[in-house]
């Protein structure tokens, strides 16, 4: 199935949104840079921990380390390309002040002082990369998340990325605070302009369903005339949708977003045992189920990113 | 008289070796980068000092601050050669753990940590820069330096590069610890294959005189059939070589290389009323003195490059 797709889109292709953060958007990037070169990346801006707490913290700045892993995922496929997305996602050692840090966080926090300009920060980073495509964030200023989250039979807020991770209860529902943030407007013509856009996969609650809370943004990607995918996770993420059926996942995005339509919801053969109620629930939101065997060969939950690019490749194109 | 020389190098032009540090070793780079394009800076490594030194002191390496410097200064002449190298001279602000630290020496130190090997990390920051030459440290391992210092009549060592610029006393010469350091073996290389060797500007006993004490080196400076410059300082270095004359200078240097040859001395015009007595210690040498007028035009004693680049060339091509 693989064989089909190259190592990177040798013509331009369809032009792809891509959302999400952390290691769920580094897969969908992973796919989609292989389908098209006409490729936006827009992540979420609401960590508060590790390196890029620590900067958002220190500078004020909207935190790197989700748009610095995206950036990574597009780097040139060449001895340039690989060595500087290693640097970039490299973390510092030891004991030291720079512990823990990644050093392409460190990277992009400098090109902002210096230019003043958060996409213009990027673009850079990019062009270091020979970025397969562009990585913005999807608010011009750092957002908290704001969870709702129900701990035997109560139900209380959470505030923070860290903190909503960390709770023991159940997270039920998020906002962001600010409640309506500035969307970045690069990101907003981005969608504007896209054939597709393609939601996860992802932390459901922290990663995926934040873009949906950035208002204009939200508002971008209902008005726009692009398809819409949502690629479902391939197993439940402990801590966060401990027990979530895939149709649950697509409930709460409903709940947080009525009026967002979808085209296609994308899963794993491996939800086969329970692929009538998926389908009954996908086809009950106006969207049709594509079913492919997109998860890795050794069993961990994780994407294949040549699978998930064929597959992905035959949506765009029509033939799935 | 700057007219003659352009803003690069437009031919290989002879082999040069560039020996200093800081910001004497810039200002010779920044000039040597309009002669040659085959051009090596070798960079002493004894900073313990600011962000190179908390470097050296959290991860073992060797000081990159200097490293840095002198890459910068030999950044490419284009919009992407002077944004990356505005980037690595950056210095983060404000109050957090990386307050103070230049973004070049996180990302030196980065390469370093991911390839094993100091010299392909400055070969790699090299080409991000698209530098005009190559930047090697004078030897591959940390070194400290101890200075004997006068004060009222007593005479003692002080340990460290910072310790001996700080010091109240009136330093005399100059040692390493550890006193045998193995040389960096490209900068040995680049000495014996060179056609001219430039040793200075720079503060005298911290920058330029240890290279004279790494016994590799030296010998390889004394072996090699290269023609040797010494640039000398515009003014005496306040806290290193108060009320030094320049064949003071000249001296020392004698002191800590006995049979270091030189065939040129380089001094500003502004030396003309001590002409003679410099004239006489030059020939006392075995070299001759050239004298330009290579200070800004400001009246701060700071080497101009393009005027320094001019008598260089013609240096170098004997028509001085």
């Amino acid at each position: 199935m693989s064989a089909d797709v190259p190592e990177e889109a040798d013509e331009p292709g369809p032009r792809v949104v891509a959302f999400g953060g952390g290691h769920g958007l580094y897969a969908s990037l992973s796919a989609l840079r292989r389908v098209t070169s006409e490729l936006t990346a827009v992540v979420t801006v609401a960590d508060d921990g590790g390196s890029s707490g620590r900067l958002r913290g220190d500078y004020g700045v909207v935190p790197p380390g989700d748009l610095r892993m995206a950036l990574a995922a597009l780097c040139g496929d060449d001895t340039w390309g690989r060595t500087w997305s290693q640097v970039v996602q490299h973390r510092f050692r030891g004991e030291g002040d720079l512990s823990g840090h990644a050093v392409g966080n460190l990277l992009i926090v400098a090109l902002w002082e210096l230019l003043g300009d958060t996409v213009a920060g990027l673009d850079w980073v990019g062009r270091l990369l020979g970025a397969h495509g562009r990585v913005l964030p999807m608010a011009s200023v750092p957002l908290d998340l704001v969870a709702e989250v129900e701990l035997d039979g109560e139900v209380s807020t959470v505030r923070g990325q860290v903190a909503c991770a960390l709770t023991p209860g159940r997270v039920q529902a998020i906002s962001l605070v600010p409640p309506d943030p500035p969307a970045c407007p690069e990101a907003v013509r981005a969608v504007l302009d896209a054939d597709w856009i393609v939601l996860g996969p992802g932390s459901w609650f922290t990663s995926v369903l934040p873009h949906l809370k950035v208002p204009e943004l939200a508002d971008a990607m209902h008005r726009t005339s692009a398809r819409r995918v949502v690629a479902l996770n391939l197993a439940p993420q402990p801590g966060e949708t401990d027990g979530f059926s895939p149709q649950k996942h697509l409930e709460v995005l409903r709940a947080h977003a009525p009026s967002f339509a979808v085209d296609v919801v994308l899963a794993d053969t491996g939800v086969d045992g329970q692929r009538e109620e998926l389908e009954k629930a996908v086809v009950a939101m106006g969207a049709r189920l594509v079913t492919a065997s997109v998860a890795t060969s050794d069993g961990s939950p994780r994407h294949d990113p040549r699978r998930l690019a064929s597959v992905l490749s035959e949506i765009f194109h029509e033939k799935r």
